[in-house]
Parts: structure tokens; sequence; C-alpha cells
């Protein structure tokens, strides 16, 4: 196989992205959210965000790994992030599937993808942290338009989502966070 | 308005590019593709086949450019390649949402992202021209895995595909047209 053979099969596999539904609705709630649209999304937020970084980004990395983030769940599936479940299983079909398709590239390009995505895992490098944090805040932007979406199917308080996503987000972008909190908390404050 | 209150106005509005649908379906046939994963694909695309270019490219500016590129479907609607349409009409149609979407962003931010989207339209840099040509290299590879897709239910021939096709896809990436040619004929010989 030549290095354009592997590159388009490569290409083709990722088309599968398109039928791996989330947790999360479009923002009219007409349908679930699939993870390539997602991708597309959050590449666009990080290009429009990057500017709100307490750091100078490297921004075309961060797109890189975003774009490539949620391959692996071709095989892995999506993991809701209120959902249960086995953290140590799920990294491990996760690196399982990583091997499996990044592998469908020729090594060198191969080798460069499962890098740039052990950066985003990872979550130490100042890109990796932004670009985490970016796609942890564009699914309650999606619940507040939409008016709950996974929020209610998930039976979440803000409790549950200033404890387990805020530092999620406050991590790789607090000026982002700032701005968000609020307009969580009045959407809770309404329901109650 | 805050900076942030606009840019997630402009976020938010762009979800709305996952409910146009394209007149490609996805791979496996299942569904008409939509313009926002398609936005991803071809982004992925960029990144993995960059190195086939004729020249050194900016791939960040390629991947912001194809990001960006349909965003005005929002208002003006996809048109299909091998459609008919008014081409004078459509132009004013787009540009005209071009003003509106960008028109949400602060204006700085706005300038830049009009300036990225006439850069591609104009197709002179060779960062357009290779985005635009990966643009177009994308809906055949859809069509050759589905079993024909938008050129059977355009009656499109191997001769239209060939002359309305194949120049802008020789344009900015002629090594991936010399790879794609052939699999199309084959396909369309297969048909015969």
């Amino acid at each position: 196989m030549s290095r354009l053979d592997q590159q388009l099969a490569f290409l083709t596999e990722a088309d599968r992205l398109k039928s791996v539904l989330r947790a999360t609705t479009l923002c009219d709630g007409s349908r679930m959210e699939n993870s390539a649209e997602h991708s597309w999304h959050i590449a666009l937020y990080a290009l429009v965000l990057a500017e709100h970084s307490e750091t100078d980004l490297d921004t075309g990395r961060i797109l890189k790994m975003l774009l490539l983030h949620d391959l692996v769940e071709i095989d892995a599936g999506d993991a809701p992030v209120f959902g249960d479940h086995d953290a140590e299983a799920l990294a491990a079909r996760e690196s399982a599937a990583a091997d499996r398709i990044f592998g469908l590239l020729p090594e060198d390009q191969a080798r460069a993808f499962r890098a740039l995505w052990d950066e985003f895992e990872a979550n130490e490098t100042p890109e990796a942290q932004f670009a985490k944090s970016i796609d942890r805040m564009q699914p309650p932007m999606q619940n507040l338009a939409s008016g709950g979406g996974s929020w209610i199917d998930y039976n979440v308080t803000l409790d549950m989502f200033e404890t387990r996503i805020g530092p999620k987000i406050n991590n790789g972008a607090p000026r982002i966070w700032a701005w968000l909190q609020p307009r969580v908390a009045a959407f809770f404050a309404a329901r109650d």
C-alpha cells in the first residue's frame, strides 16, 4: 500500500465517528449530537476562544488535538460524563482503539497523531489543558440552549455540575468558567 | 455585550450548521451527511494529506479556513455541485450570510474570519487552493465508499465528473487527483 492508500483508508474509517452519538443534543433539541460534528464545533470554539487563555497558546496544535481526540470512540464508544463507567476499563479500550485507528496511517504519521492524542489525554501542557476545558465547556452550552438536555436525562444538580465539571473547565480556561458558572447556576435556580 | 457574550452567541448560532444536509451520504450510505461533520472530516483530510501539496503550506491557516468555510450555509443552504443554481445569486446570498454570521463576533474577530473566508473563496493562495481541492475530494471518496451516492442521484457520468470536478481537485492537489482519478474511472467502468 502507498502512503495515500493508507491515509485514505484512515480517512474513510474516520467517517464512522459521524455515527457515534453523544449524551447531548443539538442546541434546538431536535436530535442527539454525534462525535464528528461535536469535534468540529469544539475546534471552532477553540479558534474563537483561544484569546481567553492565561498563556500564549499554539492554536494549530490545539485544533489538531481537538480534531483527533474523539476518533477512539469509533471502537470504544462515547462515555457520557454523568454516566457510570469503569474508568480503568474505558482507558484500556480507548488505548487499544488508538493503536488500531492511528495504526491505519503510515508509521511516522501514526506516531505523530498518537503523540497528539496522548498529549490531550495527559492534560499537562497548556494546549492540552485548554483543549480539555473547551471539550467540557461545549456540552453545558448545548444544555443551556436546549433547556437542560443531558442534565435532565442524568438527574444532574448544580452541585454535581460544579463538583464534577467545574474544576475541569476552570483548569484550562478559568476566565471562561467565570463566564459560564453564573449562567449555569441561574438555569438550575430557575428550575427549583 | 462582552466579548465572551458575542463569541458564545456566534458559537451557539454555528450549531445550526449541523442541520444543513448535503447531497452526499455517510460512507455506509445510512443517511445524508451534514455540513458540520463534513467540515470536521475535511479538516482531518487536510491534516493527513497536507504533505502531498506541491509547496510548503501553513496547515494551521488551512484548518481555520476549512472549519469556517461552510458556516454561510446556515443562511444560504448547501448548493450540490451537480445541481442547477444561479451562481451569481448564490454568491450574493453567501456574502450576505458571511456578513450576518461573522458579524455576531467582536469586530476584530469578525474581520479576521471574513478575511479567511474571502481567501478561501478567492482560491488564489496556495493554502486556499489546497483547501478547496480537499473540499472537492472528500465527496467522491464518500461516493466510492457508499456505492455511488450523489453520482447516482444526479445522473453523473465519468465525463461530467472529470470535466466539472477533476480540474478543481487537480488545481490545488495534483498528486491526490492522480491517485483518485483511476479509482473513480474504475467505478464508472464497472457500472457500464
